[in-house]
């Protein structure tokens, strides 16, 4: 499948559990667009109800593809090339759907609750047999809401340690999100391309 | 093993192969805690020799864990305890040994070279099994040098995506500890705690 990642900045909740709209932040785009171009996304989403969020999105985007980025920095650019914005998650879909294609199946991800629908080898496996595009979803804050984390076609566990490592869950969102494509599309190999050459 | 992370900012490369010292930035430190806190690390060494900027890390690290950090944020106390500083990463390993102890297993990771030494399975079934400490070296800028990776004793391949998704090799060093993290210490069972409950 392709994969597409989408930040959302609305709607999430905060440390009390009220919905709020998140501020975007530069690094979260560089971080997150380098990790989904390492791993193959088709594209990386930034979600605000924020117009002029939105433009700051795609300026900072387009600085890096199209200004004084390529020519010094010729990877970021190939990363940040890999956003867009949307103002609601259902328009992101919507864009990645097109005109008369499918909807991509949404995974909802979450440190908070254990509702999960699908485990992270299974998602692997169908997204390396299927056809169409899936959206991997994040919240930023403490998360996406019950509502949006229920328009979602499944819901991935936490993550987690290996029992006896640890019992704490509260990564950030740039640590997240890499380890998630990681485990959904990253390399299990342990040939050492080094070794014997 | 009990397990450590050192982010080092000297002696890395830039660019151009130059021999630098980077600077510490904020959000490293944090990010990199929260992750050493949820995989269990005993520590995250914060690598420089200018002298300032230890106290800066120092000065950070405190304010969490003892100004108004702890009773607003308790989880970001709780990781941000396990930050320490060393002007070497010759100095983190004395203070891992101990007056007395052996050296700590010292593991270095990069993106650059195809030198490694040991797999990610191989390791982590290492890090399960045997006693002492184990110290995973990260470097900063376009990462450690040649000679900071000799003086390790094992090398860990480059982060890769799957076959055909990618050949990009670029995370930013908080994408990378976080899967590194997850590959060696990370749960991997498909069991689902909300399915069937």
């Amino acid at each position: 499948m392709d994969i597409y990642i989408a930040l959302v900045h609305h709607p999430v909740i905060n440390r009390a559990g009220a919905v709020v709209t998140t501020g975007v932040t530069n690094l979260d785009i560089h971080d997150l667009a380098r990790a989904a171009r390492t791993y193959g996304a088709a594209g990386y989403f930034v979600v605000t109800p924020i117009e002029q969020q939105r433009a700051l999105v795609t300026r900072i985007a387009e600085h890096w593809r199209m200004g004084g980025g390529p020519g010094l920095h010729p990877q970021r650019a190939a990363a940040l090339a890999l956003v867009r914005v949307a103002p609601t998650l259902d328009d992101a879909r919507a864009a990645i759907a097109g005109p008369d294609g499918p909807p991509p199946l949404t995974v909802a991800t979450t440190a908070r609750t254990d509702n999960a629908t699908i485990g992270y080898g299974t998602l692997r496996s169908r997204l390396e047999q299927e056809d169409g595009a899936a959206l991997l979803v994040f919240g930023t804050g403490w998360g996406l809401t019950g509502e949006a984390m229920a328009s979602c076609d499944l819901v991935l566990p936490p993550i987690e340690a290996i029992a006896g490592r640890a019992g704490y869950n509260h990564l950030s969102v740039r640590s997240a999100v890499a380890i998630i494509l990681d485990r959904l599309l990253g390399a299990r190999s342990e040939s050492l391309p080094g070794v014997g050459r």
